[in-house]
């Protein structure tokens, strides 16, 4: 920085003037914007790094100097909000029905063993999955007479230059049962975790293309196909059987299952033993006593043991109650859902008594009621800022969501956001999202070790602390700013910046939103007129 | 909320009033709760959800509209605070001893197979448990000419309608050696666990019974019970020479030690070969040289065979210094634990040199002095923003604890807590009980990684920082309300609010605890009295 | 507290003069030091406990009344700084080439047997080790006609007064082709990750010897030794094809991939089912169809099925491309890397068609580019605090660096630093460095739910919010400052204290270092002018 560049010596006229700027303080700061001088030119001047597209293959220091380009192909979203977002070329995997199309690479019609031949040697992996899968090996059952070996083109086609990507209705071909009872799930099960979470509600709205892909696929796994489980082209039972499986998809702050499962004695002593266990013995047998000789059944309960009892493919059947994952607070020991408590504690009388299950599942209860009170206790607090305007800042200093809306994320005009939104909304937010969740989960899978620790109440005393905290700020520096006589206004960082503007959407135009904010997507419905 | 009820126009008033009030920005925030409206009627009428209690069935959004109505049973506490709190029900199963009443479910006498017939049925992971177990399978031992079928009836009893619930002395009738060195543990080790920590030192005063439950779980069944690590009814030694058996409660921030092993290289390779060494091998054997085509004795130390040499169940006799899990600063290399230290040497030599080993362990030392050189620069400024009246709040303006006193919780006469306290307290505790444990555990069981990442050394600069940060704005905040001639008392919120109110004890009467705190609890002891 | 003694006495005039300081509360919080009165007398007094050095074997409650005493030796360091910093004697073990000297324990000449027969009881753990090694049970090879068996003196000497401790070298004697692979590795790999990242880029100059320890530790072992992935004395290829391996160096935040592939399908499989897989097989030949009866290849790569294709012990060879591990932005997919992108989309082929492969790859660069565009975000917020003069402290108020400067972390005449900065700064630092990371390598190693969740996109969002508010809160305090006529200095605590001052050195004297700080280090070049 010894030698300014002359480009530099403008620059620093600029950085003179934001000095100048800095002497009356409530000034924004955004000059060198103004002057129509970009971050990235004084982030290149200062580095003698040069600016480009983010596609070059230029190393940005930092990716000071980059410019976003963005995708270059996305696929529009689907249903009622389908103007209004899109995806990324990969969520052809994850929702083949609605956007797999094929590709010509070899023309031909190809099957069995010819198939089999050439991906030998082109994508040998999942030839030898299928070679030790039942597919290839077939048997005889009870329902069926004599199995067929299933080759490629059963799922695939025949046709190269027209290849289908199988999702869970080819499955269900051969599969009905499952299919049947994978579809019957209800909110918040597996069947509705892509059209009804991501399309219909929604969630890819909020956010980039980019960010959301992430969601949509695990959204989209969980819904459209069967080896998010079953993993192709094996497609074992035995596989889904086990716990990590579903840990792909359930884990993370909000999805906080394969964790606390993991910490659990359940969890730790199939850690250290569970490799010697039988797991191609179907679930409905774990119970019953081996005969010598045999492997012996999982000692302790997996995912699929207590969540698809007897195999059952709806996972909310036989003990879930929906709350939204503990975000919601729900008594799962009040006398409506009866069924679901006396199935879980007959899932525990595998091996415990049914008055220990009992008085764990009491504790569960009053450990999820308590995090709860923590949740109100700092919702009130934030709540009560926002009546009185003190928030920093107010929805109205936000970027509006790509609805065109500025909405306080905690009543229900808004949505959950845990960006664009203040500091203090998203102290709470994550306190009933990542904390009280976490609480539930432990208990309910019986870590008692999460119960307190990683994301449990202890974390969560602490958010409280925190929230408490940063109110007294907020209300400090008002009665300050009251008593100066300044009128503090948002400074613009809130609604304005490189990734804020990727929020707003690429179709909003200038002038689309204002404080008393408008719906203006023609043709589209926004969320509070649904 | 554009269309507002009747009740929501009540409540608009209580708004605009609150909006006065922010006018004058240092009165409180709780006129609602002056007006009798709690956060719940706001709630209902923002969410358009009926309150309810939280024993409902109901889902209430986020819990918002929820009361709490508290667990309907529970146990009162044992020892001189016993008056002062409680434990929920399942703490029978932890505590047996004190808490365990049997419970008439079938009444006769029963033994040996007869049980075993009808818990096939009732219970059989238990029983295929059980018969994989020594207990079922005698052998011959040096000490034992020829071993008994260690029935259910032996440890549970005859008489089902009076069942027992066995506890470490049940099992000590037959492995008196093992119960003697665990019982010859002192403070910090199981078998002070929980009478010690919890009933005497009185840790589960601070918290409602359903927040302390998932600690006294832990304590409880480290003291109290051998199936804590060598789970029923297999009852396996093998097992619980495997880490994971530990690290169901050695787990967390502050009691850092299985993540820290597993990420050690001594953990790292057992994870990736341990499932093919024999874990019937007992400890003191795991040195000697395996005859040929013999299992590999572990070739990696798991938390036994350092902490419990040659099979001692006195967890602390071999090379554990105590120091409060790492949150207390002590030289392990100093002379007087010449013998702890060499024994830890001894240790090691099993696959290192002496010179190596002493090498690592002078650089732990040197790694937990520095560590606390960071908290003793945290503590200094914490505690002279205490000294000058700046934390926000001071102690005074918190909610008491369930002795009645306001304590500043870094200094003798306080607790550790890490809730109801200011937030620069918080960070300051948590330094010193989560990222100091870190690095010494992490250094202790040779994770080079955690020293820096995950709880240790790096967070904890960062914490460091973030303390500054805090103390500065105090500070400036202090400043300019001096020069403002405004007096800033503490919110409310401190010392009020739906979950602080349950810190506060179902049994204080208003008015029983002033600025200066006294002790109000006729026939009970306060702590510092003690 | 109640009784304070004759010192307490003394010592609260101090605090009383604290405290009529505290009215004028824009002075500095270190009388108590100016008394000649340090926190450790402060505290003994509180705590009833003596003041002591932090080698006694006394505990410290909290460490509080310790006074940090430093190793009693260290190693100098090595290149050209080396006068500036030094490292913990166990440095020895990590680069034995320039620190490791013999120690005579036992004198004589031995070889071949003799030292195993002494081992087996001095160190029985290395010689079962090398029992169950290629070294001692010697095979043929195609490059090799007979293979000798490797003895102890092969690779220490024979002279155990002078005994060798190995490093690549020794074993790059029988394994030159490997060792070839390793030393060819350009910046970034392992062949530059000690002597170049921690000697010549002078890391290590930053903190104490005992702080940058664990850093020294896993960059030491991974050029200077090969048993850092091949462990001693089995020296094992099989166990280096595993993920575990490369995890005890490659995990923690800034080099986040152990977690990444662990939470991925990829390692979601291994777990469930790699103790199945032949791990004995070479890594070239885990996509070849096996026999039958021969056990599966494994079915999902590790870290080294991608990074080190055929076993290449280049680390960097095949698709990676340098971009400090995520913090510095670069598209992976431009034209420059296509023989990257091709070797990686050609690995994926195993198993996947090329065309999934693009689609996911394509993915990743997007994901890594918006979480860039938040880093931009953030950054602008910070440089355009520094540049208006409103960091709370300005580099000015800090601890100078080593090298006798005061550097504003985020511009090239600083150092990234995570400590010593002002909040903001190591936010951003952190965002950069943490998320930025977690996201790329998230992507990278296929974790769907890292993108989002633990370090991923979701708490950088958190940060991104936190810094603007953080912003907001040095503008309100600065703009009302302003207008009370207030000239904010930073508090004495962000440069000094008993942490802050270990981070000057111990060389540097008083005076040494001013606003417009200049390096003073004679005999050594400052880092700016390299």
């Amino acid at each position: 920085m010894n030698k300014l560049s002359k480009r530099g010596q403008q620059l620093f006229l600029v950085l003179a003037l934001n000095l100048i700027c800095a002497s009356f303080l409530t000034c924004q700061t955004l000059i060198a914007d103004e002057k129509g001088i970009t971050f990235q030119e004084i982030a290149s001047d200062i580095f003698g790094e040069k600016i480009g597209d983010d596609k070059s293959g230029d190393v940005y220091k930092w990716g000071l100097t980059a410019r976003y380009t963005g995708p270059k192909e996305v696929f529009p979203g689907e249903g009622k909000f389908k103007d209004l977002f899109n995806f990324l070329p990969a969520i052809k995997w994850f929702d083949p029905a609605h956007y797999y199309k094929p590709k010509v690479v070899v023309e031909g019609e190809f099957e069995g063993m010819e198939c089999v031949l050439c991906h030998t040697v082109q994508t040998p992996g999942i030839v030898k999955d299928w070679k030790r899968s039942r597919h290839s090996q077939p048997g005889k059952t009870a329902s069926m007479e004599k199995e067929e070996v299933v080759t490629c083109n059963k799922c695939h086609g025949n046709d190269h230059a027209n290849l289908k990507m199988p999702d869970t209705n080819v499955c269900g071909g051969c599969h009905p049962e499952k299919l049947a009872q994978h579809k019957s799930g209800g909110p918040g099960s597996h069947a509705q975790a892509f059209h009804l979470d991501i399309v219909e509600n929604a969630w890819q709205l909020d956010k980039p293309a980019a960010e959301m892909h992430s969601c949509a696929s695990c959204h989209g796994i969980a819904e459209n196909r069967c080896d998010g489980c079953h993993t192709r082209h094996r497609f074992s039972p035995a596989e889904a059987r086990r716990s990590e499986t579903c840990g792909v998809c359930h884990m993370g702050a909000d999805h906080y299952d394969y964790e606390t499962w993991s910490n659990s004695y359940h969890g730790k002593i199939y850690k250290s033993e569970g490799d010697q266990w039988n797991w191609d013995l179907r679930l409905k047998d774990w119970g019953r006593m081996e005969k010598d000789g045999q492997l012996p059944a999982p000692r302790t309960p997996t995912c699929a043991f207590c969540h698809m009892p007897k195999g059952n493919h709806n996972v909310h059947y036989a003990i879930t109650v929906d709350s939204r994952k503990g975000k919601d607070l729900v008594n799962r020991g009040a006398e409506k859902f009866e069924a679901k408590r006396k199935n879980w504690i007959k899932t525990c009388r595998t091996c415990h008594s049914p008055r220990f299950a009992k008085d764990q599942l009491a504790a569960m209860d009053e450990q999820v009621n308590v995090s709860f009170a923590k949740v109100r206790e700092a919702f009130k607090i934030v709540i009560d800022l926002q009546k009185e305007g003190l928030l920093d800042p107010m929805p109205e200093g936000l970027a509006p969501d790509w609805l065109g809306h500025k909405t306080f994320s905690l009543l229900p005009n808004g949505k959950e956001r845990f960006y664009n939104v203040s500091k203090i909304e998203k102290m709470a937010l994550e306190m009933m999202a990542y904390h009280s969740t976490a609480v539930y989960k432990s208990a309910a899978h019986f870590s008692m070790n999460d119960i307190s620790y990683n994301l449990g109440a202890f974390p969560m005393d602490s958010t409280l602390v925190e929230i408490k905290s940063e109110a007294s700020k907020l209300r400090r520096l008002a009665t300050l700013e009251k008593k100066a006589g300044i009128n503090h206004v948002p400074y613009d960082f809130w609604s304005q910046g490189e990734y804020t503007d990727l929020l707003k959407g690429k179709e909003r135009k200038e002038g689309d939103v204002g404080p008393k904010s408008e719906c203006l997507h023609e043709g589209a419905q926004c969320l509070d007129e649904n």
